[in-house]
């Protein structure tokens, strides 16, 4: 049986290190490949080149479509050939994430942002989402520690980061079956080893064994 | 007063002569724009790039999103700041037509496709569309008539076009307040003349007068 696990969290909450640990340990006994949109579909590509083109002024709603677009052609072109082959997806970033940013903390509005997200997943939701809980206070250090070129953040980018936080929180109280919290303060070996246990129980309720 | 007017119907049915028509009258008497989408919009255009780039194999709800995507730019750089300015603006193609050809005819479904729609308009419904309706047999002719290269259509093209043609039908039956119909087998003259009636009666009905 294939199984479509996505990573989310804040910037600053260590999702690709502890991706690519859980890669490491998985394949061992499995069948696994790490993912992320665009993730070099031609499409997908094309349209975060235009997501990121500084010369576009964008409206809000227009952005979550192009990001819609490019999830569905990732998903299309990656996800489903990987699933069909009953391999393990391991997905950094997803749904959740442009209903964290764009729906809550863009406050576009949550059903708004889950309405298109729907029609671009057509029924192919994650099966488990891993979710990199970290207190604002402690993602914005690692942030801030991480710029080279100005270890400032603006009150922009603090407010905004928040509100990406207080985002994800409330969609791991709507959807706590699919949602699972890992403590994300915790040492990379921790937060890895409470992830494999997260994983391997689902698969184990799941009838199958890793 | 502003009123944002779209014009629909399949190839074949006249709208862009129609439309030239329609804003010469109109605008002996009122501030009028015509518009279609990419309408030279910079991200709408570069959409649109995407969507004919005949390298991409893309996936129909990529397609529908991203058509969604360049009309919400194009609305809101073009539409709104025209109706804002109180003008009439009329519009060639708009939501109906990706209900008719991606919703219906490529039987994405309706409810689907109205979701994102509804998503990229937020709120900015078309106040009247003028249908310009035509059997499936005289529009063929006429898309026929105009292919220089090749009259003969295949028969994918000739399913398309009555499906499109159906999905318009319904369309004016679901939304008979803001859809009115005018019989686009007459005249130039006589469909012009119908059409302004219709726009006339509802400019009146709403207390205005041109």
């Amino acid at each position: 049986m294939s199984y479509f696990i996505t990573f989310e969290g804040p910037e600053g909450s260590g999702k690709s290190t502890v991706i690519k640990h859980v890669h490491e340990a998985l394949s061992k006994t499995c069948p696994v490949i790490t993912t992320r949109e665009p993730g070099g579909i031609a499409i997908s590509e094309k349209i975060r080149d235009l997501l990121l083109d500084e010369g576009n002024v964008m409206d809000g709603r227009t952005e979550a479509l192009l990001f819609a677009a490019s999830r569905r052609q990732h998903l299309v072109e990656r996800v489903i050939p990987a699933l069909n082959e009953k391999k393990i997806v391991l997905c950094d970033r997803f749904v959740d994430s442009s209903l964290a940013y764009q729906g809550m903390a863009r406050e576009i509005g949550f059903d708004e942002v889950m309405s298109i997200n729907q029609f671009a997943i057509d029924n192919h939701m994650p099966d488990l989402t891993i979710y990199l809980k970290l207190a604002p206070e402690v993602g914005l250090r690692r942030i801030s520690d991480n710029r080279r070129e100005n270890n400032r953040l603006d009150q922009e980018t603090i407010d905004f980061h928040k509100k990406v936080v207080s985002g994800y929180n409330e969609l791991s109280m709507l959807y706590p079956e699919r949602i699972k919290v890992v403590d994300a303060s915790q040492s990379v070996e921790k937060v890895v080893s409470d992830t494999l246990t997260i994983i391997e129980e689902y698969i184990n309720f799941r009838g199958e064994y890793l």
